[in-house]
């Protein structure tokens, strides 16, 4: 059903204060609504029900810097929500590369995951940076020619600026997402073949067989399998969280780093030289049967275009019910 | 056949001589020696050969650095030789990373490629920073819903020190490399299926028209077609080199990158969780079938190894006639 945007806002803000102040509220409701507002309804206020609702996270500890430098900082998340300390890390590497040209903020300890990584990069491509984004998770998706899952589902994005909107790019580095396994197996569906393994290596569309065996990486070969082990390294390694957990009692990890273009080139034709390849990409000739070339993101920003300019959103009403909102 | 590496390294030196000085020479045969010894055969002394030998390559200008930050430094190559350039950046890259903890080098108009970009990332790894590098080409690859040629096959290496060899992945954002498709036009082979379409979009496997018309995306989505989109962007509106270049007249591009791992944690923490990682992949459980799970680059590594043992390289004896070195 359709609700108010600034109704929603007003709701989610006062679920969420039951362990956050006003401000840490207003951060994690800034990215619920965008989530919903973008379509990414499976990163979006979905994160208030269920099992471990966000609202319910009791921080076990502060949130501290633990290494700090000019280009860099390591933070500690004393198992606070992801949404929240991933915002300051994002702040923070935004600040840090405006002065320096680069940096590059991780974040181990957090609780649970931070959402849509492309909510973090375009507001570093905002602010004319680069951006890049990585993340760990507990163990879900198997190496190539490996039936144990090593590597989380690995998300990467990377942004850029240009003279419009930034081009945002954002991928899990498994076959599909590890929520996409929940949902359908709340829902009593089977998954698409050639996606999972069971536990000995067996093709499987059982959600729930997924889950105790392995996705495959995107490709189910070696590229997107090292991505996913790029990933896990510049997020488990490199921010002191856990990696390789099939335990899954490991501390999930975000790399963030931001790097000015100016480094290298004008950032005004850096910018304008991104919009005109956005144009010839948008104009190229297309496959057969395709109406329009999107860009990665295009379809989620003008979703969320659409409900600022009718000030509604689109919010499934069985969510709604639940969090008490209708 | 076998040849001895020392004889094919004067060898090569001496044919190099024609248009490098002494210094240049080396630094040239260092790479194609590596490349034969680590099995790379179709990035290796093949390029000696053909309608292009690199010793042919007559510069039309000097290299010159445009841009010199602490971080960064952006090189115009002169149309020298890119396994010259990007040797010198990625030199220029391991000192300002090592200083500084970061550092971003970019080059543009290189003659012709950098060979296999994992030549440099693992020269990065070895001095204990993380390594990135990037190439664009000229336009052979369709973005995804395209048909046009947009994007170069883009490949993207990274590398991590361990307490071992590096950790290093290397991979083509395309379906299959273009020179796949030159030696297989050459040969008179085939490609496989679902690699390349024709000018029109119509799926091919005659080398000859993919030229014409456009490899695939890795994984034919637009998971690998946004990686190589992030290629094009990183080494083309980044580098002031070309970018979507369908017309093939436009300049070569690469972006080397090398992160100080301490920036986050300590390098001996790292570099060791980096082996355990390495150890924890390698004695996972193998999918049915597959003896040995081997991570990216450690075949090739295992090739160099065994060269270096026994002072023999396994060279296509056809390219050693052609040289005049048999």
């Amino acid at each position: 059903m359709k609700i108010a945007i600034t109704e929603l806002r007003q709701k989610i803000e006062k679920t969420l204060n039951k362990n956050l102040n006003n401000d840490q509220a207003r951060v994690v409701a800034d990215y619920l609504l965008w989530a919903e507002m973008s379509g990414i309804k499976t990163q979006g206020i979905v994160k208030m029900i269920g099992s471990e609702p966000i609202q319910d996270i009791q921080p076990s500890g502060e949130i501290k810097v633990e290494r700090d430098t000019k280009l860099s900082q390591l933070i500690n998340a004393g198992a606070n929500a992801a949404l929240l300390v991933s915002n300051i890390a994002t702040d923070t590497a935004i600040s840090k590369a405006k002065e320096h040209g680069f940096s590059i903020v991780g974040v181990h300890n957090t609780f649970s995951s931070n959402g849509a990584l492309s909510y973090y990069t375009e507001q570093i491509a905002k602010q004319d940076l680069i951006g890049i984004a990585a993340s760990r998770s507990p163990g879900s998706t198997a190496p190539f020619d490996s039936i144990d899952p090593l590597f989380g589902t690995n998300p990467i994005s990377f942004s850029f600026p240009t003279d419009n909107q930034p081009i945002v790019f954002d991928m899990a580095t498994s076959a599909m997402t590890f929520y996409g396994l929940i949902l359908a197996n709340a829902k009593g569906e089977s998954i698409p073949e050639n996606m999972a393994i069971d536990h000995e290596g067996n093709p499987t569309t059982s959600p729930g067989i997924a889950m105790d065996g392995a996705l495959l990486p995107f490709d189910r070969s070696y590229k997107s399998s090292g991505l996913g082990m790029v990933v896990e390294i510049l997020t488990g390694p490199l921010t002191s969280a856990a990696y390789c957990d099939t335990a899954l009692t490991g501390e999930w990890g975000s790399t963030f780093m931001a790097i000015d273009p100016n480094l290298l080139v004008d950032i005004a034709q850096f910018k304008s030289q991104c919009s005109d390849l956005v144009q010839k990409i948008k104009s190229s000739r297309k496959k057969h049967g395709v109406s329009e070339i999107r860009l990665p993101g295009e379809k989620s920003h003008n979703l969320y275009l659409e409900c600022v300019k009718s000030g509604q959103v689109e919010v499934d009403e069985v969510i709604l019910k639940q969090l008490g909102y209708v």
